[in-house]
């Protein structure tokens, strides 16, 4: 198996594909990783989430890495990473943002069926708050396996 | 849905089940997460890996996590973090937990065929030196979604 990296163009595929990853955050050094659904636009990526660490560790430290990838097997996937800072979007100038995002999600993620962030539930388990935000992509990069065979 | 914390059992069990997982580890408060593989036991997590930029960092800044998740649909998921330490297990005596977690790498992951980290290939593409590593568990939590028919 090689490794070899793949292009801006490749890794943009990707993220349009997949919209599905891994949000890493980190405060005082310690990384923080969580799974997040996104919709993915050139310059972003918008995120419902449920309030908590993440959202907390986030406002304190805006840098911001997302990991997403297909894997097929051990010598047959490819890894996205992206780059970015958090902002929040929590005043009313983000509504058209937000009523865009949510559409989004719904197009492009096919199990994501009702906005569990948007819904405000009376949970006795965890408390479900209901946050928005946008990552601002500052770069991006992705490798891809390409099997012996090839 | 509803979202419940699991215990530390029910971690433990899906670390030993899904020996597969996203690494987070951060250098001056920018996050980065790969995905990697692992073999677990109560204590620690034995990874090998491809020498760049994750262990570059985790040599400076050795604080790390581990995300790890078994997702069927967007209702039924569980997903359990890991906190811990890096330790690079680069001299003679950790030859034997060498060995050790390539049994257990081995046995653990159905599609784990070929110790990639462990072959020393001449790539042009990208240089895969061998690195073996161990992450000392220092945290563990896990949730886990509840569907509304339950």
């Amino acid at each position: 198996m090689r490794i070899v990296p793949i292009s801006e163009d490749e890794c943009r595929e990707l993220l349009q594909r997949v919209p599905f990853g891994r949000l890493g955050c980190a405060l005082n050094d310690q990384p923080y990783v969580v799974p997040i659904d996104f919709a993915y636009e050139p310059e972003h990526l918008f995120v419902f989430s449920t309030a908590g660490k993440k959202v907390e560790w986030m406002r304190q430290n805006p840098k911001v890495c997302v990991q997403v990838d297909e894997i097929g097997n051990w010598s047959n996937w490819t890894s996205v990473i992206v780059t970015g800072t958090f902002l929040e979007l929590r005043e009313p100038q983000y509504t058209g943002q937000r009523e865009h995002a949510r559409e989004q999600l719904a197009q492009s993620s096919k199990w994501w069926r009702i906005p569990l962030a948007e819904r405000r539930e009376p949970i006795e388990d965890l408390a479900i708050e209901p946050v928005f935000f946008r990552i601002d992509i500052t770069g991006m990069s992705g490798i891809r396996s390409i099997p012996e065979a090839e």
